[in-house]
């Protein structure tokens, strides 16, 4: 009987052990890029975490040092038909009018509160500054991203009538989390606003505070009635985090060259040159609009449509072609766009 | 003989468990603090550790959040009789002075030229400024480290004559990696320049150059005679990591509140203040140097002697006494002060 029993639970632990062993296969064979067609760029990034990941590879990358940036507005969410940030700005000047009769005869102002569409495509740059300084800046940190998450918690886009952080591209969020598990740090890096980004980046691409590297006003270190510290936003921007400034940022807050980048505009250019600056086996990506049906299609590289928002030129292109960036085609590329596409 | 061979392995695998059981115990009561003698200052770091890991204290902050601050001249290593990063400034003046005759009769080059100690410890905030632009700008990053690393390896301090990076504070330390082990993630946050500290911070504290924030001249982007693409470090300063500028570059860094502290001088008053306006249980600690013997006395708080270099206002103290902040004393709360000490 005792024999048995043992024969029994020898057995027993042999079919455990067995299982234990299919489902670790099975966990290994499962593709990490379920939302990848099979392509140039779906192997190139199994390429690069394999080359970089692989102690006996001559670019192993220690686990310490892996790190890998991603611009957001086109890259990882929506940023037609304007950035989120812009379209919160214009509904805060909606908000705040009541307590400034003056914009209904002063522009941009008076233009937001017109509610023309295509007069508010036409901001300059400097239209937009003042715009962001009116609603981004004069109240403290905390008050800042109260208003955010309140209004991002709500507010819909114009075309999928979702939530702004539904607009997030899933095939981007399974190469952050495929980098992730094989020990990555993963970085974003916008032109968008830091302290925008970082409001609701824990929560949506599970990536913490001091991973977000974006575009910041100054802040005043003060005190309260009470004589608490505070930080309060005043109208000077201290980091353009745009071109040139990717680079420059990415060095401020790592001191390092990131061992992968992704992008989708001439903003992003210095961030993949810098990337591959940095030697060994770099992965630099694009991300080309070209899917007008499931998203938008606009360039103007490829004889795409121009864009003022998220341009992606000719130029750009060709670089990346000289240069072994790797263009990815939402088109071809990517089998879905949205977590909650069918 | 079968049933005796199970009966040895059994009883073998039985002390194995023992075995390591009692090293488990051990490693529990092992001292994470073994250069802190038993007083209120120790007592506090431990309580602060408990109370912000145990799962079923109020105060519990989960491990993501748990993140501390130490300022570095004063506070991690010595900075008397002048801070170290003004050494390698003062060294690299004469180094350069071939290529710069107009400095025999410029000040205050003509004054470190001339070796004059007591004139050079009479340097103004400008005077200073000029020797860090002339030292630390006009090349690119990587010649910065490189200058940096090479002097940091030879350099020797007038006192002990040992390398600077010997002159580490062992009980702080103990309390970075006392921290760590409780899943906190360790920041400097230095007056100093982020570059300069970048460099062998890795090596010295375990710190990445992620975790090192400090003041920092702005960098530029652009291109080497063979395109590719470069940071210069211009002569503009960005960051002023000193005083109110604490607070704001670690918001900036990380958009957090620190959940402990540790300073040394008034330029940490903002950064203790903000760190205990995130609430919570917080720790901000001061150390005081008072000890003449082991290390230098200087405050002019208690009524230590007065110093320009690690400023301890009475009013610091003040501060500390009426927020709960711990004055650490060096002479009776540390047993030893440096790791090679007998």
């Amino acid at each position: 009987m005792v024999e048995k029993r043992a024969i029994y639970t020898a057995s027993l632990k042999l079919w455990i052990s067995l299982a234990v062993c299919l489902l670790s296969v099975a966990a290994l064979a499962q593709d990490p890029l379920p939302s990848w067609n099979d392509g140039s760029a779906k192997r190139a990034i199994l390429t690069f975490v394999r080359v970089t990941t692989d102690p006996s590879s001559p670019n192993f990358v220690p686990p310490g040092e892996r790190f890998a940036t991603f611009d957001q507005d086109g890259t990882t969410w929506v940023e037609q038909p304007i950035y989120t940030e812009i379209v919160f700005a214009f509904n805060r000047v909606v908000e705040l009018a009541p307590q400034h009769p003056e914009w209904k005869t002063t522009q941009p102002f008076a233009t937001v509160l017109s509610g023309d569409k295509s007069a508010m495509a036409k901001f300059s740059m400097k239209d937009l500054e003042s715009l962001l300084v009116a609603t981004h800046t004069g109240m403290t940190v905390e008050q800042f991203n109260t208003l955010v998450k309140g209004w991002i918690s709500k507010a819909e886009d114009p075309r999928w009538h979702r939530h702004y952080t539904e607009l997030i591209y899933q095939p981007m969020l399974e190469v952050m989390q495929y980098l992730k598990a094989n020990g990555y740090r993963v970085y974003i890096v916008t032109g968008g606003g830091q302290g925008f980004v970082r409001t609701y980046a824990d929560q949506v691409y599970k990536i913490p505070p001091e991973q977000i590297i974006g575009s910041a006003y100054e802040t005043e270190y003060t005190y309260n009635e009470q004589g608490k510290g505070i930080l309060m936003r005043p109208p000077k921007l201290l980091l353009n985090d745009n071109y040139s400034g990717k680079a420059e940022d990415i060095y401020l807050f790592t001191g390092r060259h990131p061992n992968a980048a992704f992008g989708n505009s001439t903003g992003d250019r210095q961030m993949l040159e810098y990337t591959q600056a940095g030697g060994g086996a770099p992965l630099m990506m694009l991300v080309l609009h070209d899917d007008a049906q499931r998203e938008y299609a606009y360039g103007p590289a490829q004889g795409l449509p121009d864009s003022k928002v998220g341009t992606f030129t000719q130029a750009l292109y060709d670089e990346a072609t000289a240069k072994g960036w790797i263009v990815i085609s939402m088109k071809k590329d990517w089998t879905r766009i949205f977590a909650w596409e069918k």
